[in-house]
């Protein structure tokens, strides 16, 4: 998926983009590619990547903003550096509390100036060495839009603080205030409130880690089934933000009974999970198909939305309908 | 709740009324309430009895009918004898494959001799010493809208076949066929349905067994709590059809994790159960809090309306809201 809060840059080129460690470090860096890729040790790994505002469109009363159905998510393969040896090149001194990233992307308005979005994390997750600064994308270059020729990736977290057309990262010592870090983006209530309800934004809180999720991929949703057919391979896929999957079970009865599926586990931490599971539907009819995952915490997807005003957060079940002839 | 399918007679005077039983038996049997008391044992059970329409307000599209919410369901308390016991005491002879209930309501329609409602069950059902013909409720003479002075009891199928006003069964050697018995009255499709589905009512089935659910009757919806309050005792009841319940359990987080409540043994078959659970909001905010009961063979109520032409069997867990300040 693709996701832009800016104007993405006209100058992607490789040889020339730097990026610029600063702020609370000892040894302020400014690395080319080629520095990323000859200084530090390069990994590959695929990393499940989230837009917070994912499932938007399913809120009632709605909420502003892409009204995303289930397609804010993706989980490619990357190629990079882990972003905690770079910060330990540079240093972090012991004031640094928060990340700040920055790319070059413009603000809409088109003034000089004005960044669209600089996002940050406290400096114990930036620390995590899942962190990648990438290079390279399902083994190629990667591609303008989503952020070449290098993007931040901080992964479990909402997609926005893995920053496309990342060209510099700040140490902070105080709590990152950077556009979208501030007002009511990506932040919830404090506390659950009811469908509808107007909440101060300066009361509402930053989401950090992603939550427990699941999504069918096979079959689409309406399939009809050759006469007869009584058989439907079910397949997708579950992440947990910072957690692991360790179960997905799935329903054709509206949830009175489940079923458990097989899944695999993730081929590296912060990939999403594959699972499968062949059902059976009893006669012919009309059915839905909802696939329920479960992280390592014992959390389990809801069947119905948690409401904020923003339209964040939607983890409700997936559910798709296959007719059986 | 009372729900009529006539218009209720005028004469329901104890004394005078009296109950047929005809058809394919040894010894028709003509009986006064008097006889009733003296010739048989009398037994005192609570029963729950519920419309098979219940619920219909939240089917989507709609279904014609009553747009019952929750409250199509009781569980009284009954006085009479069994059913059983006065069929043994007619002979059922075992051509006898059926039965048909009769009661002195009149057809909307004016027309002399209409029948408004007139259903039957199979004698298997018949024989279950758990049905009755009751002459009491609550300890005193049924209310005229509840089928005085004589109302039949078949615990645990659509409250349609427990008729008011009873005063005739006849046993029959083929499947009854009397108004609401037949076309699309109290019956399902053959095999689940897209909602809004048409279905050839000569497609349908009858209901038998309503199935399991439960319903939280205190606190009310919209409760707000005093503040600092963060307790909530949560009470209702829960019944399944043929079956027995055998947990409930409570979520506040849209299904996410459970809560089971304590559950009362029914104190006969076929009553409601109870259940009681002190829930602990973790802060301020709105909550929703959800029941959920399973029968004895392991069925959950499910999230979701199975949708159905005519609106039945909505088992769909009780939602309720509350607030804490």
């Amino acid at each position: 998926f693709i996701r832009n809060n800016g104007i993405p840059p006209e100058d992607m080129s490789p040889e020339t983009w730097r990026l610029t460690i600063d702020g609370f470090v000892e040894n302020p860096l400014t690395l080319s590619i080629a520095d990323l890729r000859n200084r530090f040790e390069v990994i590959t790994r695929r990393i499940c990547l989230e837009c917070g505002g994912n499932g938007r469109a399913f809120f009632d009363p709605k909420a502003k903003g892409n009204q995303w159905t289930v397609g804010a998510v993706g989980c490619a393969e990357w190629t990079g550096v882990r972003l905690v040896d770079v910060l330990k090149a540079a240093g972090v001194k012991k004031e640094a509390i928060y990340t700040a990233h920055y790319g070059t992307d413009t603000h809409l308005s088109g003034k000089p100036g004005k960044l669209p979005i600089s996002r940050g994390v406290p400096i114990r997750k930036a620390m995590d060495p899942n962190n990648m600064i990438a290079f390279a994308m399902n083994g190629e270059a990667i591609h303008p839009m989503n952020g070449a020729p290098l993007r931040l990736h901080i992964p479990g977290w909402p997609g926005s603080f893995s920053h496309k057309w990342f060209n510099r990262l700040q140490l902070r010592d105080v709590v990152h205030d950077g556009p979208k870090m501030t007002g009511a983006a990506y932040r919830l209530p404090p506390h659950p409130v009811a469908p509808g309800t107007k909440v101060d934004p300066k009361e509402m809180v930053l989401i950090e880690s992603m939550i427990v999720k699941s999504l069918i991929t096979s079959p689409q949703t309406g399939l009809r089934l050759p006469k007869g057919e009584r058989e439907v391979l079910v397949r997708g896929h579950a992440w947990a933000g910072d957690n692991v999957v360790t179960r997905v079970d799935l329903t054709i009865d509206f949830g009175a009974t489940w079923i458990q599926a097989k899944l695999d586990p993730p081929p590296n931490p912060y990939a999403w999970q594959r699972f499968s599971q062949t059902v059976r539907l009893p006669q012919k009819g009309y059915y839905e198909i909802w696939a329920r995952a479960t992280d390592d915490q014992g959390r389990m997807q809801p069947f119905a939305i948690a409401w904020n005003p923003k339209g964040y957060m939607n983890n409700s079940m997936h559910r798709i309908s296959v007719y059986a002839s």
